[in-house]
């Protein structure tokens, strides 16, 4: 489910883009437009590992739900993975939505 | 001022993201989280040119002032540039728009 979430976006410089296409594309735009998890994805970006979900409270000074709602909406997006250590879960970049997304949002081919 | 708005996104692997920066940069990618936008987008990037506001609503199944709408939003998140051409509005996609997207977006250097 998550991959394909990501798997069946059309890049918006694409030269046919289906209803469905269009409908994928912007819901990984719409995962990324929130500033919590612009920032959350910006944290994990920077830390370069796995990130305990228990350290985006205090940084992000959001209650532990409000976090937890937002990694779920970018785990559901497919941006993000989710690995449980003991107690917390742990999360990270994946490797396909980082590539998709930059293909994505390039126009630089078709534009200008 | 829009050229503000696009200028002042910070990208999703900076090393640093003020929340201002996140603010902004957010709302670069909720322009696109919708997909009647990611159509607009589309095919203006695939035109090559200027699309008139009068050829959207057909190809898109949707109303004129709804397309208005669309337009509006593009255009503030400073992603489209609007030139009147007597009775119609021209829509190209904005060249620093189109550059900032693709480095606001691109997290290969910070990720995997």
């Amino acid at each position: 489910m998550v991959s394909e979430a990501v798997a069946c976006c059309a890049p918006l410089g694409a030269p046919t883009l289906t209803e469905e296409e269009a409908d994928a594309t912007a819901g990984l735009f719409k995962a990324l437009g929130d500033p919590a998890r612009v920032r959350i994805v910006n944290l994990i970006a920077s830390a370069g590992e796995a990130v305990c979900a228990c350290e985006f409270n205090e940084t992000l000074g959001l209650s532990q739900p409000t976090v937890s709602h937002h990694l779920k909406r970018l785990t559901d997006a497919g941006l993000l993975e989710r690995e449980q250590r003991g107690k917390w879960a742990y999360f990270s970049l994946r490797r396909e939505a980082v590539e998709t997304l930059a293909a994505v949002a390039d126009l630089k081919e078709v534009c200008c």
